[in-house]
């Protein structure tokens, strides 16, 4: 079988295995204070130019990031404003309820927020009898795989300034956004215009782990007692510091990381200069992009339709009922939702271990059923 | 001023007061545990029909009511469906989500919820990911004052029951919806369809207070430790079974109750018999129907057209923006959405203490800006 | 029988209910927005010496009241230090701990923390794995009655801002422990001294009711949402404002609120001024001193011993078994602790309704028996 | 540097990497549904005998483990009976507290309770003012490496069967307690004694990971949901499958997995049959364990007296503070309470990496010290 599952479906790329292998039997102190984390952070602290004053803090999850992140900045009547599709509200239990906060729900708009949506659920905080909203939830990429412009993200951090609200992004897919044809929104951009956002590791190469970077220093006050009380504290802590040097440190030659492919398309205009983003981090991104472009320009040019547009690691096609099943004998994917007008929308995700050869014997199946 | 803000701006109705100071020298055991609160349990044991198993707790107030009931009955990933307008979702400052549960709210048709919204909703508990609703919040009547059918509440019964929902109904105003001339659902079929329910004294005619009657045995167990556990439960507790008792022991004559109009009026079908409802309570709650009735009836009469249709002490004409700003002269009430139109919806609200008088006042006023 | 079980066995005063019949039929706005709330806040703004700055909030009850301050004023990860005997710690059911923080029970001595005590749970709180103590919790009187002196109450109150911890004061008892004979320390002592305290109403001839004082801003900042949040909010709050006027408001003379026996006996050091205390709330708790003196020398005239020495409304004599068990056929009162060598501790608490009469019967019936 | 200071501070047992690097490209469904945590639950239920009944449960550290049982476990009012030294109470930020139980902390004898403890502890749930005791939190060893009999176990187990409780067992090194030689409870024993236990990865040779066994069907009702709500659901959870897989797969010969010393040597009586614990996990606990025998023995002939008689992997010997200052030019390793008399206690741990060599080396130099 072939996997487009997920982009979390195997272990590590085989350079953070190298690393894990290789720093193995070093004696550190535990918790996340060891040198591999120093140096880890360091990284993204150079890399967003965010420099000393800002929180890095490596977790095991999004979801415990997340619910962390969230209990830390409210106090107990405050909610936090995310979209009606957004992973904190369908996909991860009621875990920030769990920690006593709102999650309030807008519809969105291809899984994004507005300002116009953002000022609506901010109104409904009216007074001592209404959970007051004090932060924006927001994940780039989407879960549906579609992206923020710099001038959106820009709209909306002034918007949350204005109105006091954090601005909080999830970056499980981070990588595939910004290295995504169409993203215009650089890291640095990201990391000047939200209080905190991470940099997902799991569904990017690392075995787990995400990068929590922390601007504001109110929120970050303290915040490893945070993490510890939410239980989302790793005792070998350096496992993360180690995938994340691995991931992030820079080098020369992305052909060094990645095999096949032209890694260098598939490359959007969100840069800050040529020589960002050479680090396997980007080129495992870079290359899921650049197959995932493959899958999606086979796709239509064989005559399909997509149930959404997307230019990231996620492919969102829609098939016949017949050619689905078809391909479920030799792959395995999801069905995104329920069948309409005879298409079933799937979801085809890329991950860092996913082929070329994959890609094509995908197309060559759709193109036999035709 | 003549007020028509809420039916809680007044203190209690005098026979209320007058058994608050009769038995003020009484020396009881405190926290509920008194022969009053044991009167005032017997007497809605009886009014229910529920009988000796059902748990009977007087809580001071309708937030800390919901939000014990909620954490007695979910476990910590579990969430409570509810209308996007329910009190829960929009009045409590998310105090039930303070419990650690998400409020699922759902849009909701005139402030009630459907079959087929609660289904949406549970279907959306899919697995481990996602948070699992395990209870049916209501309100009779709903706060823009619709009520439930006989037939709708049981058909919502019956789905919860083979769904494994609780069905928790708020009756904040359940006095005000069981004399509603358009309600058909007794005291008793609420009792029998829902697992919980409180009957409502804050708004109708108690200094503060509410019943809660919880049917299912499981939801009860420990329901004292719980109302502890939040803060809920009141020193002199014998207070509420005082209050109780004097709104809820049988009485031959209302005219000994209210005063003014004929208060046999305004009554609906919703009575078990004849006999039924002969109480304080009930007179207040006819009383308060049978003067929004009037109010009702009377702008009608000149014209006006309403926010939404209600039968019970709440009344919702549009008026114009001019007459508002003139009746806000001589009258308090709430203008309950922006102006549309060159119409603003105010919410006009009868209590116990509203006369007929001020009703033709207030109708005069209009007349006269016409 | 006579009842010296508690301090809120009975209704109110009747003053505090005079004042609420007679407000009953005024309409005033919710929530502890109104003229009463108003002006019994400006009272104690101006009792207290702490002026327009401070935050007055009437909450309905003590753990109510214990739990949301302690809320408002934890991050997630800290907790609050409090003796073991401490009201939070065993009469409370956890709600503390139910708004996510530790209560750090130290021994105490007699009921009371001292500095070192303090010094040793603080440092408990090492670091990043360890909950941090924030807060220290005190009741004045204690559980069992004893006081703070001025002396003590400094020396805590000097170590809480050195080390960071807020000083928050239970007075569900504020009354008897001000009027106390041994007590030093002035209600201007203790407001200037902790960052919030509350004068306990429904021990001191209340129906209910605490008013909250929140001397620290930070602390205060929309603690009206913390008290809906934590489902505290009284609808008809001017409840809580008529109450607390009728308690405080000056007055001329003690003998038009207290009948029988010589209030001005019973009274401490603790006095601002000659003219300071003159209302109904310090009449109260002067005369329930006076009373619980007058059963105290009795009782020691008569022999007994006791479990721990006090001054305020609790006496906690030493009796024989066979002497408690004849007291029950005509007193009801509280067994404190099991046996021991024959003498069992009871509590006899004198209130707002107690008489001399009440003293003397009981007295004389420890005469006879011995 | 030589580190003796923690079990935990390099990375995994190199058969453990060599699982994760072999499996490494595989791709499975994430969340802990896969062959690979299949085989591994598989076979814990045969290790413990428990069966297809039980629930197993790979977690990614013990605070996330802990919190998680409990919250499951406990009604919001109730708490959990705990060692004043427990983990829960001392070393996880008040992480339970935060889910909502109090933990009640209790003296405890050596580190452990005993079943007067517990009845104390229990017996202070009175009545609904007060949090009620519902589980009792054990570990196996204790903080400071102490032991229960299986006389012990089986007494507190009946009682806590006696009086309603859950018995639940933190294992982070119960490796270690099991093959101690002075254990003689089974693992069998255990899993038939508690209601839930987890046996720890972490400091036994895992990168990470928990193996929790819940045998209560109702503890273990929906607790997948409870894992994901805590925010504790690995994405790759097979990485924790994999590496209990390689800690418990039956193997019949020890040297291939730990070289150096007769790992038969420190074996304890504490085995259902002779070829029981053939298993990595195992191997590495007894020869953990021999290691640090090795080092007792050493440090008492040289005349150390120790400050907590220990016989499972850590060693707590008294040191003169001038020894201790010497040793920690060369050595790492943690004090563990302030000196007293001139001895500072210092805790030594041996872990999967430990070699005879430095065992030597440091026996050798207390030797040159004295």
């Amino acid at each position: 079988m072939i996997y487009f599952l997920s982009d979390y479906s195997q272990g590590a790329h085989l350079k953070v295995m190298e690393a894990l292998n290789k720093t193995n039997s070093e004696h550190t102190a535990g918790y996340g204070i060891d040198p591999h984390c120093e140096r880890a952070a360091a990284l993204i602290r150079e890399m967003t130019g965010l420099g000393a004053d800002c929180g890095v803090h490596f977790m095991t999850g999004g979801t415990s990031c997340n619910m962390t992140v969230i209990a830390a900045a409210l106090r107990p009547y405050e909610s936090v404003i995310a979209a009606r599709t957004a992973h904190i509200y369908v996909h991860e239990t009621g875990a920030v309820e769990g920690t006593g906060h709102r999650v309030t729900a807008v519809p969105g708009i291809d899984g994004k927020l507005t300002p116009e949506l953002i000022m609506q659920a901010f109104r409904e905080g009216e007074d001592e009898h209404t959970a007051m909203p004090r932060m924006v939830y927001l994940s780039q990429p989407t879960e549906t795989g579609t992206l923020y412009s710099k001038q959106e993200m820009q709209t909306i951090a002034a918007l949350c300034r204005e109105l006091g609200l954090y601005l909080y992004v999830d970056g499980a897919r981070l990588g595939s956004a910004l290295c995504s044809v169409r993203n215009d929104l650089t890291l640095r951009d990201l990391a000047r215009l939200c209080d905190a956002f991470y940099i997902g590791g799991t569904k990017n190469g690392a075995l787990f782990g995400e990068a929590l970077v922390i601007r504001d220093p109110k929120l970050n006050d303290h915040f490893r007692w945070m993490i510890k009380h939410q239980g989302g504290m790793l005792a070998k802590g350096r496992l993360l510091g180690v995938q994340f040097e691995a991931l992030l440190e820079p080098q020369g030659d992305p052909a060094a990381n990645v095999s096949g492919g032209d890694v260098s398309r598939g490359t959007g205009a969100g840069h800050d200069s040529k020589d960002e983003y050479k680090c396997l981090y980007f080129d495992i991104a870079r290359r899921e992009n650049y197959l995932a472009d493959r899958l999606r320009t086979g796709l239509r040019e064989l005559g399909c339709r997509f149930y959404c547009e997307t230019s990231t690691n996620q492919v969102f096609p829609l098939l016949l009922v017949r050619l689905v099943e078809q391909l479920e004998e030799n792959f395995i994917f999801h069905r995104w939702a329920p069948e309409q007008d005879g298409l079933i929308p799937v979801r085809l995700v890329t991950g860092w271990g996913t082929t070329e050869e994959e890609i094509d014997t995908l197309l060559d199946c759709v193109r036999k059923q035709l």
